[in-house]
């Protein structure tokens, strides 16, 4: 792979492709664009934007992901998840619909591009690793439940405010009096449709003879006939006349943000909500994309993801939208459509800008109830307690550790959700790593294996201790160890040799060092030898020419084997 | 050791205390108080209020930490490092003298007693160990260059405020031009004489004639000498009629907390505060207690070490006094006027009790530059290079991690440099974790020991690769691992059996559960098998009942060396 296409990943696939392949793609994109575009309105609608930026959001950023991003499945564009933390880091500071929201859209998606690529540049693509399985698993339920009952309001057809559970209960409460009827007759009309169309669409497109590769193509596009039918219905009976909402006339220009209306105070105080957004995005893409990739036997580069992404929602800035990222069901259903090549987002992109172009009068009609039944039912499957229960056997912790990040995003917000379940990982972490576990260890009889004394019949020698250490040795565990091998001697009287076996230490650091150092001279003084096994190679070389190996009272033995033969034989 | 030893460790050395060790201790008490009382006073000041407040911080703190402390050395009372921090918390809310100071420093005693308490109780006393050394080292060196710089204005008898670098440099400087003269020359002379006599006091006694054993208790009582000298010029010379600062008139009554002069909302803006003083005091303690111990053979509790310290906090509010720790400087001169029991901590408070009832006005010409001097003396021993100079060598990182810290102390503040610190040293942790090691090993010839292709001579075989995971499996590092093993497999095209050798993984948690999990079921596919071996006991004890164990396409192994001997004669 040349620089040039390691910059530009597009190059690769862009040598081997055909004519052939066009043609495919064409037919691909074309569906997947009749899919998609209700979706990118619903997620417009979540970011608290007119839907139609939803399509803004779709032509730019997918035309840069393509070229610039490494997966060739990876559709990007609005997505569920980053839509609502939108709405919840603009709302504090603008009116929902006002120019001014839509300008701190805009800054937000800017400043989550310029985030993507200076993780990109210092190469801080870990710190995303940070997010554990239990604090993701319970972020994504909860933001799932919450975003189900903010579209409550659009069912009853009442206004509504809040952003966690108590604000948005009261208020729906308090509005549930002024439920709109022809709304709530037509939201049950299009959630039953759509569960109903999921399920047996594939059914009746076969029994009304279509070929297996058709009905293959359409199964899935079941929600595009719900919204198409239910847009007829509102332009026939006029019921947009009676008060049901619709999208109605869409402005013909894009929203741009207005530099007024921004200052560098807000964008300081936006910081934390971009980069949370920008993390949160960033994770769910490569997820995504990683499991396409593994399936498909290709590979992706995460750091050049961060780039792909970050040039993307710098796209969306300029093309007047709000933060994208690679989505789930985007995906999915890019790759349903039959999607080869990144070029689908290409044709897609050219598709949506002629729908913006042209076609927009066709949206009037179109109801926002609908789109918000899509919202509620994609987002339902989102909210797994299966993987509470498993997790909850195989840890207590870990499962408590989902259900605290769960109830503080229910009650506290998304994002203070999701800074408690990372600061509680990384703290039971660090309480597991400070609170390590040694074993005194003894020779399997007829092998060269030592194993816990506890454990196994072995063979130990009372001259010779050998203490296996279960722990990298840094500053967290250092004072512990300490301790605990000065306990341990001061247990055995006769002790002359103290053999630390060294197979699971992977770090050791100038805390450690120094811990150490002080337990090897205090034991040397109380005629104990201290001697080392089975150091790695990456610790060794740390530790030569440091003040431990000069003052080490005993050998740096090769294998534990070595070390009991020869102390044992003397 | 009962339960009730175990709380009131004091029943242990009381058991065998006899009168002869009274004797020995109320001579070395004598002795300790005489020389303590300047430190005191000094700190007092260092913590922005009356100088006599350090006595009042010496009495029942001592009395209580030597009933329930378990270090039979340690002295307690006001500490440079604590009373500094006291000032930079308490000087946001209150002008330094004033009655709301005192009450304000009473109250973070007060919190600090609680908090220290409420870690015992919880356990946390682990969360200490989170200062590494690096950081420990950064922030001491520049907290005391801060606490030097900040006794500037008593040596030339100015006014000035800060308390970083950048505000103490400005304050001086445009104050500087009202330098007194007086106090100049008097600041001049307590340098110059403490540095002497600390030097030569100890020839100068042996000159004299006094015995070695005499010599030994006094020889570091000099700064003594110079405070009375000192007090003696400026009384004799009226000097204080000119303009010289002294202690003056001493309150009969101890300073109480005012409770209309503090709000709970004062006391949760003062928590960040309040823990930061805790932990340092704490660790500073500890460190100091546990070096006495080894060195006497000795055990400390650092639980109860929690119990000893937060009732002695408590103790000083309740005096009217400001937190209070075990201290280093305190610490040694015990040791060296011979105590050999907490017994001298009773008998000292008694005396300065004494002091404080009798002899205050002895205390009237004490002039404060004389104070700013010992101070100044003794935080200079604090600040090292040759720390630095030794990490630099062992880690670079770790060099870079103290110099941050120092620089973030001096210019942002002790607690923003501790905080930046700890936070930087987690983030380098957790960034080693997550870019885990991990090496292809092979059988060392003639052993079952296995070891790294790239540093050893050892025998391989093309269908069977061993991969050593050294790092433990969780959060920070699951994804990467997933990526690493799977590269792996995807260069070699022969591969049957893929055993991982699990020596150095000393814990698993859901995230690294899952992915490895992945890993098996897509290289199962693949027709590849994976292998666990050398798993430990508790690691073995999750695992048992998980999904990974379930799916596993191979076999757990005991030894590494079984698994190759089964694996390669199939």
């Amino acid at each position: 792979m040349t620089t040039l296409e390691k910059y530009l990943p597009a190059l690769v696939w862009l040598k081997d492709y055909r004519v052939a392949d066009l043609k495919h793609d064409s037919v691909a994109s074309l569906v997947f664009t009749i899919m998609v575009i209700p979706q990118s309105l619903a997620y417009a609608m979540l970011a608290g934007l007119p839907a139609i930026t939803g399509l803004y959001a779709s032509i730019l950023p997918s035309v840069l992901y393509s070229l610039f991003g490494t997966s060739r499945t990876l559709a990007v564009g609005p997505v569920a998840l980053t839509s609502v933390m939108t709405a919840s880091a603009v709302l504090p500071f603008a009116v929902s619909g006002s120019e001014h929201y839509a300008s701190i859209a805009i800054l937000l998606a800017f400043m989550s591009g310029v985030f993507l690529l200076v993780l990109s540049f210092l190469r801080l693509g870990f710190l995303t690793n940070l997010l554990s399985h239990p604090v993701i698993s319970g972020f994504i339920s909860a933001s799932a439940l919450l975003i189900i009952i903010g579209q409550i309001k659009y069912f009853l057809g009442v206004e509504s405010q809040g952003d966690t559970l108590i604000p948005l209960m009261t208020s729906l409460y308090a509005h549930a009096d002024h439920t709109h009827l022809p709304t709530l007759l037509l939201s049950i009309f299009c959630i039953a449709s759509l569960l109903l169309i999921k399920r047996y669409f594939g059914h009746f497109l076969t029994f009304i003879g279509l070929p297996t590769a058709t009905v293959k193509l359409f199964e899935k596009s079941g929600p595009v006939v719900v919204v198409v039918v239910t847009t007829l219905i509102v332009a026939i009976l006029s019921l947009d006349q009676m008060g049901v909402a619709v999208i109605g006339t869409v402005p013909t220009t894009p929203p741009t943000i207005n530099l007024d209306l921004i200052s560098w105070q807000m964008a300081r105080d936006l910081l934390p909500s971009a980069f949370l957004i920008t993390i949160v995005g960033f994770i769910g893409s490569v997820s995504v994309a990683q499991s396409y990739a593994a399936k498909r036997r290709q590979d992706i580069d995460p750091n050049q993801e961060l780039v792909g992404l970050g040039l993307a929602n710098i796209g969306s800035a300029l093309s007047g939208a709000f933060p994208v990222t690679g989505g789930f069901s985007r995906t999915v259903l890019n790759a349903d459509c039959g999607s080869k090549s990144p070029m689908t987002g290409i044709i897609t992109a050219f598709l949506i800008l002629l729908t913006l172009l042209f076609l927009t009068p066709v949206f009037y009609y179109l109801p926002t109830t609908i789109l918000a039944a899509i919202i509620s039912i994609s987002m339902s499957k989102l909210i797994s307690v299966a993987d509470l229960k498993e997790l909850w056997q195989f840890s207590k912790k870990e499962a408590c550790l989902l259900i605290v990040t769960f109830c503080v995003v229910m009650f506290e917000g998304m994002e203070t959700g999701l800074i408690v379940g990372v600061v509680l990982s990384i703290l039971f972490f660090l309480w597991h790593t400070s609170h390590p576990h040694i074993a005194i260890v003894g020779r399997v009889p007829g092998t060269e294996h030592y194993r816990n004394v506890q454990r196994f019949e072995v063979e130990t020698h009372s001259k010779v201790l050998t203490v296996r250490i279960d722990e990298n040795l840094f500053f967290a565990n250092a004072r512990v160890f300490e301790e605990k091998l000065q306990s341990l001697v001061s247990q055995n009287k006769d002790l002359q040799h103290l053999v630390l076996m060294c197979t699971a230490v992977n770090m050791i650091d100038a805390s450690a060092l120094q811990s150490l150092e002080k337990v090897v001279v205090r034991l040397a003084d109380a005629g104990v030898k201290v001697h080392l096994s089975e150091v790695k190679g990456p610790v060794m070389d740390k530790l030569i020419g440091s003040i431990l190996l000069t003052n080490l009272s005993g050998k740096v033995f090769l294998t534990q084997h070595q070390a009991i033969t020869e102390l044992t034989q003397q």
